[in-house]
């Protein structure tokens, strides 16, 4: 396993740290293996979810490692991975709530509980408060997907690009959306394993079920890799920042124009007019924030990420409708339906979020903590 | 304990249904214990979370059980508890957020984390985002008490006022309230508990903390004792209807009344506007709803619910605010603060949620379970 050490006469602070390799043990030089390893795993946490992932107290002793890259560089090499690991557990937000969708889906064809107005063989997919759950989970699930993707795209575009130009705004849009990727999609896989076991009613809360892990393993994500707060922090104090505004305001421009395109399809009309109200809230408060940087812009990152994901997620949705806007075929019917219900459930709160985040800051700079204590 | 069961010769349905009271020892005339009831806990679940309340198949064999009340009434009798269960269950929403809000203002004023831009001696309390969530957490968790608060004041009141035109209005305005107390601060419930983990950070993630539990046993309270799918559906099926909607518009009134003087009122000006707005939008969302019946209104049920839940916890915390106005008190000075941060990060959202709740079951109703899956 990977450590991060200081070396006996390291110097003090961030440059005295450097990045080890530990192996179980002892690697002669013909590759056979000696002794074991002088490490050993002090005390488990108990932890909410993720139990197929322990987290302990290592205790060393005379423990052997290999040093990785180069000494004092221990921080600069761990963000190697931690750069990385951002997209990926926005990924793993994505896949907890594919996974808890689907179990609610199926479920949902299989349980009976009071009478459905709509046709679903009397089962709880008939219920119409159960199926805007269902299709809101979809929504947002497709939305942090396709976030996600594109991100994984820019990143080799960023690489692989035919021009440096190419290259180098590819880079911008990536670092642009990292953080999005990983804070939104992580929320987002909370609050759709929270609609699953919602839909699950009793059963949900009963472990055997299945749901209530999914609950508890999506919590994990906004905490770690740079908890979501941290990632807010980083789109408004550095990515938006970014060539004055332009990598961002770039972006909206391409969203406004999704919005345009949906506007000329007559299904697809009201996504269109909701979406360029997003679009134009965002505009609003990527503005706002590029006047007012410090704790300003601090006290409204999070909604700001909020506002951010909505509607490039919305202008995804928007995308995948136009791609199979005229089909007949059920799943891509689908597509024109998620992007609807996403439009009227999400995006049509686009202007208030953006409304709301300009403002607080005053009063929470003024507030002591004893005047909240009960 | 009491147990609802079926009699040899009941008639077939709900009418079959009786209520019964088993004691764990027979109780002799002269009030002696006799020997032990024949019946036993079966397997016990594994549930998410409320440990302290055990769940479990009850086996009966030859044991005895006093009626109570009427044979066949089981259902109804019941309901008694059912009915104040809900407004307890509300409570209940409030209460663990409340346990969730108090260790995580604790915790954030304990804890150092990264160069702080608020005083706070250096502790976590002076991040912005920090101090946002704490603040969003109290500022919902008093607008859960009031709500809570004031459905019981009516229910004292339907019984005890002085005239039957004042027993007839609090009961009519009790039973609107009574689903939003339950649902609204259930959901409240579990977005605090999860506000606090986030405060914590990965120390939220381990259960030694304390925070994980919230988060774990508040899940159970927007399920039981009717979800809060079901109150929603009783809000727009039953409540809303009552007098031809004449409840719920009084009330309106009255909330808008709250918004105006919150205009007069220089610090609080902006949250009388946002108010304004957000009356409005209840309003109009009431209108369509009680032109739209079936499944349209069954569609928008939740929404509708979270709606009247955010604007009518606003006017509450408008009115503390109003009552707590030129005061010098740093607590008193809070519910100014409070009112504003509610109202740019909830109440802002109001006329969007109204808005989006109008569409949408169109597209539910024509999407099948198979169009949705992967």
């Amino acid at each position: 396993h990977l450590i991060i050490a200081r070396t006996p006469d390291a110097p003090p602070g961030v440059k005295g740290i450097s990045l080890f390799l530990a192996s179980k043990f002892e690697i002669k030089d013909d590759g056979s293996l000696g002794s074991r390893n002088d490490f050993r795993a002090g005390s488990i946490e108990h932890k909410l979810g993720i139990h197929g992932s322990p987290t302990c107290v290592m205790l060393y002793e005379d423990a052997q490692a290999e040093l990785v890259g180069e000494l004092g560089q221990g921080l600069p090499h761990m963000f190697v991975m931690m750069n990385a690991a951002r997209l990926q557990v926005g990924v793993q937000g994505v896949a907890i709530a594919e996974r808890a969708f689907q179990q609610a889906l199926a479920f949902s064809q299989e349980r009976k509980q009071g009478r459905t107005v709509w046709e679903a063989d009397g089962m709880i997919y008939g219920h119409p408060d159960v199926r805007r759950m269902l299709m809101l989970m979809k929504a947002k699930i497709e939305a942090a997907r396709a976030i996600c993707l594109t991100t994984g795209v820019l990143s080799d575009l960023a690489r692989l690009a035919a021009s440096d130009e190419e290259r180098a705004a590819a880079k911008a849009r990536q670092e642009l959306l990292t953080p999005i990727a990983k804070a939104w999609s992580t929320d987002v896989g909370v609050e759709v394993a929270s609609l699953g076991v919602q839909v699950h009613g009793g059963m949900g809360f009963i472990e055997e079920t299945g749901a209530a892990q999914h609950y508890r393993d999506a919590r994990i994500a906004p905490i770690y890799e740079g908890t979501n707060g941290i990632q807010a922090i980083d789109l408004v104090g550095r990515k938006v920042g970014m060539e004055d505004g332009g990598v961002m305001r770039a972006l909206c421009a391409e969203l406004a124009l999704t919005a345009e395109s949906l506007t000329e399809v007559p299904d697809l009309a009201a996504v269109g007019r909701r979406l360029a109200a997003g679009v134009a809230a965002l505009e609003r408060a990527t503005d706002w924030l590029l006047a007012n940087r410090g704790a300003d812009s601090l006290a409204a990152a999070t909604p700001y990420l909020k506002l951010a994901g909505d509607v490039i997620g919305g202008a995804m949705l928007g995308r995948q409708a136009l791609a199979a806007a005229g089909s007949d075929d059920p799943w891509m019917k689908s597509k024109g339906a998620l992007a609807r219900v996403y439009s009227s459930q999400v995006l049509s709160l686009a202007p208030g979020l953006a409304d709301g985040l300009m403002d607080g800051a005053l009063d929470m700079e003024a507030t002591s903590a004893a005047a909240l204590a009960p």
